[in-house]
């Protein structure tokens, strides 16, 4: 045993001062709502080699073109001086036009929440996590793993309500037990009441959008002109990755564009499968596509809010099964944001998990794909908790951990400071002989219920204890926390007309027939 | 379902080309034995903090001074110029002794190991990681929780050499079976025949370390001479924080400085405990106390190989408990990263974990606490695998699953390119038509057997395939890995006359009565 294991025992002592129980305890506070980026950003290529990706991005569109499926589409482009070929649905794109869209497109954008503490800022610089979204799946220790429900759906939603860190509501997990033209309605309500939380639309077609957009409006009590003004909900877009922006997701960057909405727009692309295998070209490829979207949406509506996005893997080259938190996701995340910060906007990565259950590789492959987000200065982190099987499912003993993660990253947002106080020569330093302790300090007792992170999950009782107490490893201390979080069930406050008001839209849409998705 | 986990599962795939098995498959190749650090470095102090936590431990040397336990020790420092208090033992030394020391403290240490390609260079901007070190007990799914013996550490020293990413070997795991005034001599013969990366030393006494160093000589086939021109080995020396350099330690410094092998100096402090509450305070103590064993090799032997270091991490508010991959860790690391780089000095950092299972919280802690390290620029980073309850066991488990993290870490070392052919405009993108795929284009072709990280441990399997091969957790699978490396029972190349003379040697001695530690 060496010194390091000597101290490491001798630091277990139990502290004498919990006993004072009838002082008020102060109470540790960190904004997690907005977060600032503390990290330094990573380059992975030279500044002459993001130029030669841009430039191939802009000559892809320019030359080999984009296969966009929505007529309406098209014909935005054409209107806006691309040469469009509706024979093959082809549409060629000129540089002067999409370096025109990155001009207009915005470099801030101010979403508006259901409070106005809830509200933040997207651009370069500015850092916000999602949780892991778009599932058809959820699982839990309890309940194991099920085709997503009405029920999971609330479920998640209150478990990341209930995390600040996770400052938009995320796509989440599929409720396929509504039907889905009505399902829309169910996942409005569903955000407005048990989050007020930036929300998410699907955009699965104009009227369900349209329909979403007026829910809006109403719940948050906007006129027209005041939903405009601002991103009041969001969507993402993935375009059909090589080269193809398909039905659905072209109306989309329309619909959200004209009522001045916010879309993500993010190729999801795998290195060796629907990209190409080095992470230049799957990022080229990527930008190119992402450019066409943003371009889209600024002949629309000239500066309506658009956030740039990648995600960018790559495929285990012995199976062909795709693979998240490995060296390439690590370094397409840098690729991405280095083009991100070539044209100014704020942007989108995503981390994630292709393991089966909540263990050690998922917990090793989220954090490493996020090290990356974080590194390359991504402003916008989707799938940062919860995600496993890559998307195909949500877990809700994952979402705890990976929390635990997000809030200590967001505990190093508030950075830290050296005055003299913190230096301690006079009220600590000074005070302790050679081989004392610092239990008693001035500085100490001025800190010591505030000075350090208090955990959810973890647990840092010795072997001894831990065992005692029944052995329980993180998995199922995860368990017991998104249950105490649910039966908890906390809701923010809602104005009981818009909720009736809501609900009155609801049942005369849905008695119309409601809204398919279009695809 | 969203577009993301569309393309997840189209993704999927099998390749065909597996198939083609008569030609040879180019071997992926990336060096894992000499690693510089990609990664920038991250402030958490601003530059006039940082000089005033250097001018606060220069103060705290000389107006409180330290406390010197060993006799020969503050000998030295009195010759050298300190004020020595001997009814005391308290050491003042002034600010111009430290910054002499700082002065010819080498910037860059060339370390020699058994073969040429171990060989690593310590300086700041190159990067080496060492397992989890200096545990009692070991522990794996198999046998258990015990306390370390023999076998143990060959074990665990079989499972370090087998990953390259371990460039050091560590203190590992303590053979608590052998007695202690034999066990150097079982470490050094066990370190010489199962590795051939550069061996660690204990500093438990002179007629031990004497031992040691003739061993290594001779197995190395040096002269006294080329032995003490460059590190053969080395050992790390704890100070016992605050303000106490015990009497091993300090002779450990002496000898190693006199014989010019390295020691790597770390105060291992836990924030409000042995060390101020405060990141600042923390470390500007442990600077004070690095510095003072800094000076005292420099006195020994201006120019010693000296590796400066910080292991500061927080106790747990509630119970006292120590706490690893922290926030507060993390920022202790940075904190420390900002004044190795004040001195110039190459600098130990530590990860690790307070967990007391492989768990999702063991992958999180360690994983956090790497970054930390990472992101401070640490030259080499301590427990950066296996460490599980703060230190008082290593498993093989956890030693398989962090080594993925540190193979991938190493593969970001390897940085990556955006030429034309990577770009790949002509080679594939131009290639594929709109909603094609990638599996066939020319630059595919090229790469495909070499193009991704192929993970030890973690498994892309669908969640179909995963139940089906029995739904073995990440845990589970390291299991069947050490297993795999400890039946291949791979080994350097050794000569055995020199193994015959290392035998003789250590036969001899323990007939003498060994060399009991000292204390």
């Amino acid at each position: 045993m060496d010194k390091e294991t000597q101290r490491r025992t001798r630091g277990g002592r139990r502290r004498q001062r919990e006993g004072d129980a009838s002082q008020p305890k102060p109470q540790r506070a960190v904004n997690y709502r907005q977060l600032k980026n503390p990290f330094p950003t990573m380059d992975v290529f030279s500044a002459d080699e993001i130029a030669n990706m841009h430039d191939t991005a802009l000559r892809t569109l320019e030359e080999l073109g984009i296969k966009v499926l929505l007529p309406e589409a098209r014909r935005v482009f054409a209107a806006g001086g691309a040469r469009v070929d509706e024979s093959t649905e082809m549409v060629y794109i000129g540089r002067d036009m999409v370096e025109a869209a990155i001009g207009t497109a915005p470099k801030s954008i101010k979403c508006r929440a259901g409070a106005r503490d809830r509200d933040f800022t997207l651009e370069l610089g500015s850092l916000v996590f999602q949780a892991g979204a778009g599932a058809p799946n959820a699982t839990d220790r309890e309940r194991g793993r099920r085709p997503g429900s009405a029920r999971d759906y609330v479920e998640y939603l209150k478990l990341t309500h209930h995390f600040d860190v996770f400052q938009m509501i995320s796509p989440q997990v599929e409720p396929q037990d509504i039907e889905t033209h009505l399902r829309h309605y169910f996942t409005t309500e569903a955000q407005f009441t048990h989050s007020d939380k930036f929300p998410f639309v699907f955009a699965r077609g104009t009227p369900q959008v349209m329909d979403c957009f007026e829910m809006t409006r109403d719940f948050r009590g906007l006129s027209d002109a005041e939903f405009q003004a601002s991103p009041h909900c969001y969507t993402i877009i993935n375009t059909n990755s090589p080269r193809t922006l398909d039905i659905p997701m072209a109306q989309g960057l329309i619909d959200f564009a004209r009522h001045g909405q916010m879309s993500i727009v993010t190729p999801f692309t795998l290195m060796g499968a629907m990209a190409p295998i080095t992470v230049a070209g799957a990022i080229t490829l990527s930008h190119a596509e992402a450019l066409s979207a943003i371009t889209l949406t600024q002949l629309v509506n000239p500066g309506a809010p658009i956030c740039y996005g990648t995600f960018t893997s790559n495929v285990d080259m012995k199976s062909g099964a795709p693979a998240f938190g490995t060296p390439s996701h690590f370094q397409a995340s840098l690729a991405a944001g280095q083009l991100a910060r070539h044209i100014g906007l704020p942007w989108r990565s995503a981390a994630g998990s292709a393991a089966n259950t909540n263990d050690v590789q998922a917990a090793n492959e989220n954090q490493f794909g996020l090290w990356g987000c974080l590194m390359s200065g991504a402003t916008v982190i989707i799938h940062a908790a919860g995600w496993l099987e890559g998307g195909l499912s949500v877990s809700y003993e994952k979402l705890v951990t990976d929390a635990e993660v997000l809030n200590m990253v967001a505990e190093l947002c508030a950075g830290n400071r050296a005055g003299p106080d913190e230096i301690g020569f006079g009220n600590a330093i000074s005070e302790v002989d050679p081989s004392g302790h610092f239990f008693a300090t001035s500085q100490t007792m001025e800190r010591y219920n505030t000075a350090f992170y208090e955990p959810v999950v973890h647990d840092y009782a010795n072997f001894g204890t831990w065992t005692e107490r029944g052995a329980k490893d993180a998995n199922t201390r995860a368990t017991d926390v998104w249950k105490a979080i649910l039966a908890e069930d906390a809701r923010p406050a809602i104005d009981g007309d818009r909720l009736a008001q809501l609900k009155a839209h609801i049942a005369k849409r849905t008695a119309e027939g409601g809204a398919p998705p279009e695809s």
